[in-house]
């Protein structure tokens, strides 16, 4: 089985050009195929605000209405998208910018409306991938670089979570490739002491998580990362690293135990 | 051979919703592998005048400066090919929207500086173009949907003419599939009489076109569109068709004489 990474980064990388260029350029120099998956930054909240645009919020959530999708879908999938994929061929690496309406790689749905209307935001599961379609294009020598943008096969476009598209676009492809799944993030990894940056703790598996978690050793605000990469990890994903821009191929390993 | 439709529709289509919607109707029910190259329209032009940024010109001539560079690449690349893509993925087209960047399909040059510098506009010509690459994804059932953006290679996006990325494209293509290359425009087709919309020329050839252009039948402002119409011809397209957004199977047809 080939490998393949899966690397996403977000706001912290996008949001500061020389961080983003640093990564690019590491990422562009891995030989494995390979996919990007990115978030939005602060770049669509600017426009907003230069545009008059307040953003819509119910309960302290962001609402994506008609003018939010349009502002994100510019930005999102027109400015950063375009500009990383142009950046990538400057480093020879073979790069195409898609949303999931594109070759409709990822057709997700529309947020129920439950207690609150999200709006045009759209929710998805690995089943909505069309892994056949990105296999494809890693078989002919492209690196995707994923959008945060679904549509919902009915003509809209929808605003989507990153991390949720690098988690399902991971386990799609762990079919048919051996994947690593790759969070950048803003700290060296997993830290054993919040406090202290240098504190990164190596490797993880089920039993070392469950024993740090009683320690208290993990904090809060990483449980929900680190519950979504053993859920990777347990849907054939094969390995999930969280590290810092700076160090692409370090931080955090995890696995499941064996 | 295989037979390919490029379509390409400028502005006049793009800013008219209703119009917009049932050319990508028609478009999506075409059999054949097809491929669509649309221009920019009005709402980049709004975006900047909400923006307060004032068109740069010189001598006339619209400018692309960095700043316009960057409203360009979010309407054209984003809002507008996304939300067509979004468009044809309900009328069961997959289409897959592209600029020059992605999967470096158009490899295009900076307008070098003489008299003016027109900025982050790209030239270019048949020789740009991956046809390889475009013809795998024509292969993997997908129609692509191109943007008026290409790339340097250098990491640069290019500002770039549609009609030129539509007959570059044509010409390239045609070493590979039976060519007919469709303009979208305003009148029914070249007219015999500019005051009457009905009066189409049905069929045009070199003998012809010649024939006309001494009659004073075809007026001056369709000569520098039919010479590109028998550009493309004499290097290798089957068929130019100019024809208007209602009738997309219809206008005039233009051949080589044989």
């Amino acid at each position: 089985m080939a490998s393949l990474n899966v690397l996403k980064i977000g706001g912290n990388v996008i949001d500061n050009p020389p961080v983003l260029e640093a990564v690019l350029r590491d990422f562009a120099a891995w030989q494995s195929p390979k996919i990007l998956v990115h978030g939005g930054g602060k770049i669509a909240s600017k426009l907003m605000e230069q545009l008059g645009i307040t953003p819509k919020m119910v309960e302290g959530r962001r609402i994506t209405d008609r003018e939010t999708l349009d502002i994100v879908t510019m930005v999102y999938a027109g400015l950063i998208n375009k500009n990383m994929v142009a950046t990538l061929q400057r480093h020879a690496c073979n790069a195409i910018g898609l949303t999931g309406a594109d070759a409709n790689i990822i057709s997700a749905k529309k947020r129920p409306v439950k207690d609150i209307d999200y709006g045009c935001v759209g929710d998805l599961t690995p089943a909505c991938i069309s892994a056949c379609m990105l296999a494809n294009f890693i078989n002919a020598g492209l690196a995707p670089v994923l959008a945060p943008i679904t549509h919902d096969s009915a003509g809209s476009l929808l605003n989507t979570n990153a991390d949720t598209i690098a988690s399902s676009v991971a386990i799609a492809l762990a079919q048919t490739f051996r994947v690593q799944l790759i969070f950048c993030f803003e700290k060296k990894g997993v830290l054993r002491d919040p406090g202290d940056d240098e504190s990164v703790i190596e490797f993880l598996d089920d039993t070392l998580y469950n024993q740090y978690r009683h320690e208290g050793v993990i904090t809060v605000g990483m449980i929900p990362k680190l519950d979504n990469a053993f859920a990777a990890l347990h849907s054939g994903v094969a390995e999930v690293r969280i590290c810092s821009p700076g160090d692409l191929n370090g931080g955090t390993r995890i696995r499941v135990s064996v």
